[in-house]
């Protein structure tokens, strides 16, 4: 069975959006990977179609209602669905490579967007919602960040990437920046490609590409660069 | 003059997306921020629109020609714009809500989206280009990056939020999580709301939920902890 992702959001219409473009759009018409996206209004039990009211303690915003959000989630993913249930939310645990290869070797995830000033605490713990944060800045709901999140684990999917990209990919260590790129032409408004990529001296090539991303990590990354030391201390263990 | 974004990239029908929904959908149609996404490959100037060309020294991948993106550059951000130029890219450094507040307050962003292995580092260096990453995960194109810079800005430009979202925006330190919110039902699967929370004493309410953002941030995220107690004794100071 393939990756299934499944989208609970107030603008459904919003997906698959940039999701259906590019080789993620090809792979999703392939039948490579699943997308739905529900709309939460759906749940709702009056005629009004209300989701969300004032927070409890005051403040202002409004706060999605639980029952509400339970209702979906279990219609949506009722016992036994494996998928791991996702809560889109500057609160959430960092999104970082690992994480997004271990969701593209699952079955799929749910994924609830936020929006408004955020979600009742009790369907988070009830229903287990994992929350995630694509990065420290505020956005105005989770849609674009559910987005990000699928980008990111889709292209990881077995035949969604080309042949070239997927050896790639294997190769990336997630714990360096990239080594600088250059391509044709020769000259760029009088800059030349430095001497070594053009030597064909595979070993001096790989060797000066190693030594750039050390450097560039280094300069803007030193966080990444501990942690890169850190694992090659365990390896060698 | 009000905030304005082009993007360079391969995919303008993706723009504005999800962009042109809801709070920065309408604020866009109100003319409070501008926003133009411009396709590479009509500033190639072979017939077969050629944006791309191998690396430099092997490797997998296509790298984005220098001489082309200047040519678009350029054309879109003449000598005396004076709106930064981003490139979306995992090389960069992590984007946070101190940069996205001065953005907000700037003229607006050219952002180029970077696809394939990367772009060639003369035009970044010649044009001057930050490079901005949204986290630390691998995505297929910068595209969807755009778009979470783009709306976390955009949502800081005055008059873009309502009141109430905005006053919450001031409070807001950028250094603790979000305390956990509840609102109706009083009771949710036998789960009740937490007592302090309906006691209507403003003070306690207050004092409670600071101690549940210290205790959250400090569970999920002690790096930004150490940030905000960093910053309060420079205050103190």
């Amino acid at each position: 069975m393939s990756f299934r992702a499944d989208v609970i959001t107030l603008f459904p219409e919003l997906f698959p959006g940039p999701l259906g473009a590019s080789i993620l759009g090809r792979a999703l018409a392939e039948g490579r990977w699943q997308l739905a996206a529900t709309q939460l209004r759906d749940f709702a039990t009056d005629r009004h179609r209300t989701v969300d009211d004032t927070p409890s303690g005051g403040g202002p915003g409004m706060v999605l209602k639980p029952d509400i959000l339970a209702r979906a989630i279990d219609a949506i993913a009722p016992e036994g669905d494996l998928r791991p249930k996702l809560l889109m939310s500057p609160r959430g645990r960092p999104l970082d490579q690992q994480r997004v290869r271990e969701l593209a070797a699952g079955p799929g995830a749910l994924i609830v967007c936020g929006r408004f000033e955020g979600v009742d605490q009790r369907v988070i713990e009830a229903r287990g919602l994992e929350e995630v944060s694509i990065g420290d800045y505020v956005l105005a709901g989770g849609e674009v960040a559910a987005m990000v999140l699928l980008e990111a684990v889709v292209r990881l999917i077995p035949g969604v990437l080309g042949a070239a990209e997927s050896s790639h990919e294997e190769s990336f260590e997630g714990d360096l920046l990239e080594y600088p790129q250059y391509t044709r032409p020769a000259l760029f408004e009088g800059l030349a490609i430095p001497e070594v990529l053009v030597s064909g001296d595979h070993g001096k090539i790989a060797r000066w590409r190693q030594q750039e991303a050390e450097a560039l990590t280094a300069r803007r990354r030193p966080d990444l660069l501990a942690r890169s030391r850190k694992k090659a201390i365990g390896k060698a263990k």
